[in-house]
Formats: structure tokens, sequence, C-alpha cells
């Protein structure tokens, strides 16, 4: 008796995981970058955008994902600052999922950008679970939600790449300890950056703006 | 040829649902209120609820199912006042369940309550979607998190019995549109009440404190 080969055939990969794959290789085959922005509603993830573009929109070619469960307004503000942007909604899912942003991205002219940045549904739980093919996630956490959210909800800061604590203008009107936070990032996160920042004010942006920068290989 | 009867077995109501009825028969049995507070990470749920016991709490029972990914902190924060307060811990899970609740409710000492306040998990999208048998659900919403926020994230403002504007001691501060915020709630829902209040300061609280007691039927 001969050996008979068994062929198996598994899915190794769930969907989600195989439309980040696909987005992985095609952002490596264009050399682009891809954050995925991910924060609580209102925590300044659209306003941290807008000062992105203003002050570094000379420098690198944007483009945005924007993701909301409805309407289209963080799209419109913007697309008002010349940056091409696509509205991703999800019809009332909490989070953005690979394949959806994907599609999204084949459609932007990637020959004239160098950083995309996918702008996630405000919520700090969900959008951490789902890889979207990104270079890396940012944790945007503004300090009027209090400075124990890292405890709270460990999995997003654990797997940011960069934390950003917004808002820091309205510091001096708040009991923030900015102290304690940034010892409970270090508790989900040893390494990643930590910007302090006021898209209002313009403090902090700089050394954001250095990060992203190393992000996009223009440093 | 007679007829047959041909019976047909239908799950006519989903777990959640079934749990959700069971709490809700038991809440009615034992003449007992129960509100499940829903919004982002640090809009200010847990400072409503200290605030409310602090005002309330002599004038009617009160107690506490505490919904949180992950910690105790906000449980604690409650026990210090002295209410009866469980932790429901989602492990991951990015709001609360009809079951778990209702197997809370029923360790909670409830010849001893008169009014159960559930705080959901910070998040503005799902929560709203799961029934947990309360008598009214509560969308919580900062005025640190923008005006536009009741048209991002509908579902929860269209559920909602009340709406509380939370942190309105920080108005001065912020370009929040108040009029606006207003509009856009009432896009959502016709006829629920709107409290402008500060925790901290304590200004607006006695208008939510009346509604609570009319829902608490001690009036």
């Amino acid at each position: 008796m001969g050996t008979r080969e068994i062929k198996v055939y598994k899915d190794l990969m769930g969907a989600n995981e195989k439309w980040a794959a696909k987005t992985r290789s095609l952002l490596a085959e264009r050399q682009l970058s891809m954050l995925n922005i991910i924060g609580s509603p209102g925590c300044g993830k659209t306003a941290l955008l807008e000062k992105t573009a203003e002050v570094y929109g000379g420098r690198v070619r944007l483009a945005v994902l924007e993701g909301d469960v409805e309407t289209t307004r963080d799209a419109e503000r913007l697309d008002a600052l010349k940056i091409p942007t696509s509205q991703l909604l999800t019809g009332g899912a909490c989070h953005l999922e690979a394949k959806l942003v994907h599609h999204a991205l084949v459609d932007l002219p990637l020959e004239e950008i160098d950083v995309v940045i996918v702008e996630n549904v405000g919520n700090l739980v969900c959008p951490a679970e789902f890889d979207v093919g990104e270079t890396a996630k940012v944790a945007v956490l503004s300090v009027t939600e209090g400075e124990d959210k890292p405890l709270k909800y460990p999995l997003l800061f654990h797997e940011a790449g960069a934390v950003v604590l917004s808002k820091t203008d309205l510091m001096p009107h708040l009991s923030f300890d900015m102290e304690s936070c940034i010892d409970f990032v270090r508790r989900a996160n040893a390494s990643a950056p930590v910007f302090q920042l006021s898209a209002r004010s313009g403090d902090g942006i700089d050394a954001w703006i250095d990060w992203l920068s190393g992000i996009a290989g223009k440093e």
C-alpha cells in the first residue's frame, strides 16, 4: 500500500485578518503608512486631524478615511481643509472592520498620498479589537475623561503605537492627574510615546508631528 | 383524511430579551425602578451617581450595579458612599447584557431598595442596543464631547427616557453650542427631558432629582 496524501484545508485566518493583510500588502507595495486613530466620542480625534493637516499638510500628503456610525459631519470638516477624505459609515456598528477600510483605501488617489489616517468610530472598546491593516494604532484620550481610563479600557492602550492625551488646554479647569494617567498608560504599554497636546492652542503638536514624520519615513 | 395539526416552535424572543423580561417582572413585583445610565467613557456617569447619592440618598434607598470592562474603581467610589453596589465586569465586552444584570439584581438586598441604577460600560454605541430590563435609559453626554454627538450616535438619544448634558461648569472654557445640542437631541427624541447639570458645582441637580423621584414613584 502506498502512502496517500491527505490535503487539509483550513481557514487559518478570519475574514477580517485577510482583509487587513491585503491592506498591509498594498501599503508596503505603495510605500504608504496608515494610522488607525481610536478614542471616545468627542475626545478630539477630528480636531487633532485638522491641526495635523494645518501644521503638517504642507510637508506630507495626507488622506483621511473617516469612520462614523452616522452622518458625514467629520468628513466635511476635513474636506474643507482640502485633504482627500472618504466617509466610512458603519450603519450602526461600533467599530471599523478591515474590509470596509480596504475598499475605501483602494479608491483613494494613492499615487498622490504619503500617509493615510483612519479615524475610527468613537469608542474605547471594540475598535481596539479589530486590525484594519494599519501601520500603528493611536489611542486618543481627552484629559476631560479622567486619568483612570487606561486602567478601565486597557486593550486599546496596550495595542497603541502612540498615546495622545488631548485637550490639555482645559487642565487648569479639571482635577486631572497627569502623572497618574501616564503611570496607568505604562501599566498597559511599556514603550509607546505619550503626547500631551492641545489641538486648540497648538501646545505639544510639534512632538506629535515629529513622531508622525518617523512613521511616514519623512524625517 | 382528517386535518393534522402542525406544531410550530419558534424562538420568538432572543436570550437577551428573555432575561430583560424576567428583570422587568421582578421589578414590577417588588415595585422597584431601574435606570440604565449610558454615555461615553469619562462623561461623568459615576460623578452623577455620587452627587445623586449625596443629594437624594436620604430620601430614597438607592443601589448601584456598576458595569465596566475592567477594574472595580467605580464600584469602590460608590461603595465609599455607603450605597449597596455590585460590580459587573464584562470581560472585554463593550456593553451590559440582560442576563448579567439580572443575576446581579437578584443578589441585591431588594427589600431595602427603592431605585436601582445600572451604570453601563462607557460607550455611546452598543449599550443602546441592549435592553437590560430597565424602567428607562438615561443618556449622559458631557459638554466637553461637542454638541454634534446626538446626530452621530442617534440610537442612544432615541432610546433615552431622559438626557443629561453634564459638566456644564466647563462651558465657559468650551465652544459648545447648547442650543444646537438640544436641537440635535430633539431630532432623535421629541419628548425626553433634557437636564443641563454639573455634578461638581451642583447646578441643575435638583431638576434631575425631581425627575428621578417621578420615576421612583416617590414624588
